[in-house]
C-alpha cells in the first residue's frame, strides 16, 4: 500500500515506530504492535505500529528514528506491507513459556532492544518472565555479555584496572569521592563512572558536578583517565551497556529490576575493569535489609563476576544512617574536599579506607589499608583529586569554602537532653529532594548529631538548607510530618560490618 | 509549569497520554510513564507521561482523549505539574510480589483500565503476573465481574436467556448459525455476540455479515431480540466488557491470555445470560488439545460460571477436520442457509443439534434432542433465521446461490486413490487468509471430500475461490507447500465426542 510520510518531528524513545490511523490498520490487516516493512526508494525500515484513531488514513506517520532511518521527508511517497515481528520476540514467548535461552537467543533479544525493534510491552514481558522464573548464571552471563556488545567500551591500554560500586540506599554517601582519589594517587587506574540520582537527594554525579564537569564523551574519558588515573564521570550519555538504559524505562513503572546484577556488572565490563569492589550497605531502605540478604546477593555478584573474567569482592556496610554528615550534592562535594583536606567525618573515612584497602588488597598491595590512609593523611589523595577536577574541567584551586550551598535554611533543634536513637534515612531523602536537591545543587540537609550521639535540649539536629523559600517550607513542613530524627538512647559503630572475598573458603566476618 | 497546549489531533488508543520533550520531563522531575496533572481552567486530567524527544520544550502535546477532558484547543495554557501515579498500580505491583488482590483492588484496576489510567506497560504487568502466578477462583469472580461492571449491558426483561460459545480453533465452524435460529425458534431468547476473524479465515461476525448487518448498536440488539427471540451481531463495539478489548491489546503480542475465561463469561453476563452452553473443540491447533485438558478447562469455567450465578454446561467437540466442507466467509454463510434448508452436510448438523439440544436440556425441555432436530427438519428454524436476517437489516429472502462466492478457483485433486486421512486445519486457515478471507468475503475453501471419505485419483480435494488472482496465486502457492490435505486411509467420527454437565457427579461420556 503506498502512503505519504508525515514526519512527526519527534522521537519515540528509541524504538522504530510508525502511526497510522485505525482504518489504515484494519485495511493493512494488522494491528496495534504488529510490524509493518516501510520502503522509500532503496531503504527500508521495520517499524512497530502505533495505531492512532484519528490521524490521517492516507498518511503514516513517521517519528524520528525511522524518519532518519529512511531519509524520509514530509509528503514522501512510501510503500507499506505488514512485516513478520522480529525473531527476537519469538525468544520472549520462549521465556514466557518458561524456557531457558541460548547465548545466542540473548544476543538477539538484546539486539533488537537496542535497535529499537521491540516495544516496551514486549520489553516488559521479557522484564516479568525474568522477575518471576529468576535469570540461571548462565542467562545473567549472556545478558551482561551481550549488553556490553551491543555498547560502547572504554578500551585502556592499562591493567589492572580498579573500579568500586555501591548498591545504594544510604543518603549522604559521598565515599567514591574519596576512593577513586586515594586508589589514582597511589598509582592505580580507576575509571568510574556514575549515576545521578533518581529517588535520592544525590547521585555520585549530582555530587562530583558541584567540583568538575561530568558530561564527557567516552574519549575526553579516556583522556582523563591517561592522564591522571581516574575520573568521576556521569555514565549516563556514555551508550555503555545502552541496553540497559531502555530496560530500565519499563523495570522503572514497575518497581521490579531482574537484571539488577547483570546490569551493574555490564557497565563495569565495559569500562574494563579487572578488580571490583562492591559495597553492600545494609539497613532500612537499602537494597539489601540484613546480612544474610547482602550474602546472598554478594554470592551472585562474585559468581557471576568470575564469570565474566572479573574479580569482584563485596564489602557489606553499615546502611543505618547517612554516611558523614551532609545530604545534598553541594553539602556532600564541600564534606568529601573536606575528607580529602584531613578533616573528615570518621564513619565517611572509615568506610572510604575500608574500600580503598579491599581494592588494594585485591591487586597485591601488602599493608593496603595503610597505604590508603597514608594517602588521605599526607594529601596525596587530595593532590589527586584536584588533578581529576582540573582534567575533567573544573577548578583545581576550590575551597570548600568556595562551594556555595543555599542561603535558605531551617533548623531542627533538639526537644529534650538525651541521645540520637533514630535517624530515618528514607525521610531525610524525602526531605531533601523537597528542598531541591539534586536539581537544586545548593539544597540539602546538615546533620548536626548522629546516631548514639549525646544532645541536649534546644541543640541542632539538622539544617535544611534551600535555594528557593517556597521549597524550604515544603522542607520544613515535610520535617514536621516526618520526623526524619528522634532523640533518646544510642548506639556507635564502624561502618565496615564485613567483608566477602572473592574465594568461597574465606566467608569470615573480619575483626577489626 | 505553565505550558502550551499542541493539540495532536489523534487518539492514544484509549489511554490517557501527554507528550512532552526529554528536557521539559527533567525540568518537571518526571520520567517516561509518570503521570502529570494537566490543569486548564476548571478542568483537570492526570495523564500518562510519553517523553520525546524533540518535541517543543515549551508545549504539551495532547492527544484526543486528553484534550476532549480538558476541552483544550491549540494554543491553550495549561498548568502541568508531577502527580502521583493511581492507586490501581500499587495493586498491579502488589501482583507482581505475587500478593492476592481483594475484590475492591481489582476493581480498582479495571476501572483504571478503562477510563485510560494505566499505560500498555502497567496492563501488561498485571496480564503476565496472572500468566505467571495464575489466578484464584476469587480472582477470577471478580475480575469478571469488574469487567462486566465497567462496560455496558443487555438489559432484557426475559429469562431465561440461553446462549452458546465455542473456544474456536476449528475452520469452517458456522454451527452458531444454526444453533441461534434452532432455540429462538422453538421461543426461547438468545441475543448471541460473536467476533470477527483474528487468525482464522473468518468469525461468525464475518460469517453472519453475508446475510445481514452485524454491526449493530446495543439498542438495536436489544430490538431485534425482543421482535424475533435471536440475533447474531459483532460484539466488537458494543462495549460490553470494555476492559477485556484493552486488555487484549497486550495480550495479542505477546502470546498469553490469562483473562481467558473471565473475559468469555464477562461477555456473556454483560448479556444476561443464565443458561450458556460452551463448546470446546478438541484436536490440534485447538485450545484444549486432548480430552483432558478440555475437561480441565471445563470444570473451570463451571465453577467460575456457577459463581456469577449463571448455568453453563459444556460440549467437548471433535475438531480434528473442519465442520462442514466450506471455509470462509460466503462459502460458509452459503452452507449454513443450505443446512437450515435441510440439505446440510451431517457433521454441521449433528454438532448444531447436539449444542442446541444441551440447551435445551438446561431449561428444562423434555426430547430436547427431538426438538432442535424438528425445528431443522420442519424449517421452522430456517424461517427464524430469515427473521432475524430481517430484523438486522438483511434480505429474508436470500436463497443460498444469491450468496456471491469469488470467481477465481484453484482445484486440489487427489494424486491417487484412497481414503483422505489427513487434514491440517492451520493450513486450511493460513490458505484461507491469503485467498483473501475474512476481507474478501468470497473468498476462502471449499472441501470436497473431508477424513475418511474415498477417493479416486483425480477427483478434486479442495478448491480454493478469491475475488483477485494475486491472491489465488499466493493461496495455490501455499496449497502446493502446506499440503493441507492428503490421500491414504482414514476414519470416520461423529461430532460430539463427550457432554459435560453443570452438575459434577454427571461426568459421563454420552453414548450416542
Amino acid at each position: 500500500m503506498k502512503l505519504r510520510v508525515r514526519l512527526l518531528g519527534y522521537e519515540s524513545g528509541g524504538r522504530n515506530v510508525v502511526l497510522i490511523d485505525d482504518s489504515l490498520a484494519e485495511a493493512l490487516d494488522v494491528r496495534p504492535l504488529d510490524r509493518v516493512l516501510v520502503k522509500l526508494g532503496d531503504r527500508h525500515a521495520v517499524a512497530i505500529v502505533n495505531v492512532a484513531r484519528g490521524f490521517s488514513p492516507s498518511e503514516i506517520g513517521l517519528y524520528e528514528e525511522v524518519a532518519r532511518a529512511l531519509g524520509a521527508s514530509d509528503g514522501d511517497e512510501v510503500e507499506v506491507e505488514p512485516a513478520s515481528a522480529p525473531e527476537s520476540l519469538v525468544y520472549i514467548r520462549k521465556k514466557l513459556e518458561r524456557g531457558r535461552l541460548t547465548k545466542s537467543e540473548v544476543y538477539s533479544i538484546i539486539r533488537d532492544i537496542v535497535d529499537g525493534y521491540l516495544s516496551d510491552v514486549e520489553i516488559a514481558a521479557l522484564v516479568l518472565s525474568l522477575h518471576f522464573l529468576g535469570l540461571s548464571v548462565e542467562e545473567m552471563l549472556y545478558f551482561t555479555e551481550a549488553m556490553v556488545e551491543t555498547g560502547d567500551r572504554l578500551n585502556l591500554k592499562r591493567r589492572p584496572i580498579l573500579d568500586k560500586h555501591s548498591l545504594g540506599g544510604v543518603p549522604g554517601d559521598k565515599t567514591s569521592l574519596l576512593v577513586v582519589p586515594i586508589i589514582a594517587s597511589l598509582g592505580y587506574t580507576i575509571p568510574k563512572t556514575s549515576s545521578r540520582a533518581i529517588t535520592s537527594a544525590a547521585g555520585t554525579a549530582d555530587r562530583m558536578e558541584v567540583l568538575a564537569p561530568v558530561d564527557l564523551s567516552l574519549d575526553e574519558m579516556r583522556e582523563v583517565v591517561e592522564k591522571v588515573n581516574g575520573c568521576i564521570v556521569w555514565g549516563g550519555t556514555l551508550r555503555l551497556a545502552p541496553a540497559d538504559d531502555l530496560i530500565i524505562k519499563v523495570e522503572y513503572p514497575l518497581g521490579v529490576d531482574p537484571f539488577f546484577i547483570p546490569s551493574i556488572l555490564a557497565k563495569k565490563l565495559a569500562v574494563g575493569s579487572t578488580h571490583v569492589v562492591l559495597d553492600i550497605p545494609t539497613g532500612r531502605g537499602t537494597k539489601a535489609r540484613t546480612i544474610g540478604e547482602a550474602r546472598r546477593l554478594a554470592r551472585d555478584f562474585i559468581e557471576l563476576a568470575q564469570k565474566l573474567g572479573m574479580k569482584l569482592e563485596v564489602a557489606i556496610t553499615y546502611g543505618e544512617e547517612p554516611v558523614g554528615y551532609a545530604i545534598g550534592p553541594a553539602l556532600e562535594a564541600r564534606e568529601a574536599l573536606e575528607a580529602l583536606m584531613g578533616r573528615g567525618p570518621p564513619d565517611l573515612v572509615d568506610k572510604a579506607v575500608s574500600l580503598a584497602s579491599i581494592l588494594l588488597e585485591m591487586v597485591g598491595v601488602r599493608g593496603a589499608k595503610e597505604a590508603a590512609q597514608e594517602a588521605l593523611r599526607s594529601g596525596k589523595a587530595e593532590k589527586k583529586m584536584r588533578e581529576i577536577i582540573e582534567a575533567q574541567g573544573g577548578d583545581p584551586n576550590v575551597k570548600p569554602e568556595d562551594i556555595e550551598v543555599g542561603d535558605k535554611t531551617f533548623t531542627l533543634r533538639a526537644d529534650r537532653d538525651g541521645y540520637v536513637f533514630w535517624i530515618s534515612n528514607s525521610a531525610l531523602a524525602t526531605i531533601g529532594k523537597a528542598a531541591g536537591a539534586p536539581r537544586d545543587k545548593g539544597a540539602g540537609i546538615l546533620l548536626h548529631a548522629k546516631l548514639g550521639d549525646r544532645v541536649r535540649k534546644g541543640e541542632p539536629l539538622m539544617t535544611v538548607y534551600a535555594e528557593s523559600s517556597v521549597k524550604l517550607q515544603a522542607a520544613e513542613k515535610l520535617v514536621e510530618e516526618l520526623m526524619p530524627i528522634a532523640v533518646g538512647r544510642g548506639i556507635t559503630g564502624r561502618m565496615l560490618l564485613e567483608k566477602i572475598p572473592a574465594a568461597p573458603e574465606k566467608w569470615v566476618v573480619i575483626e577489626r
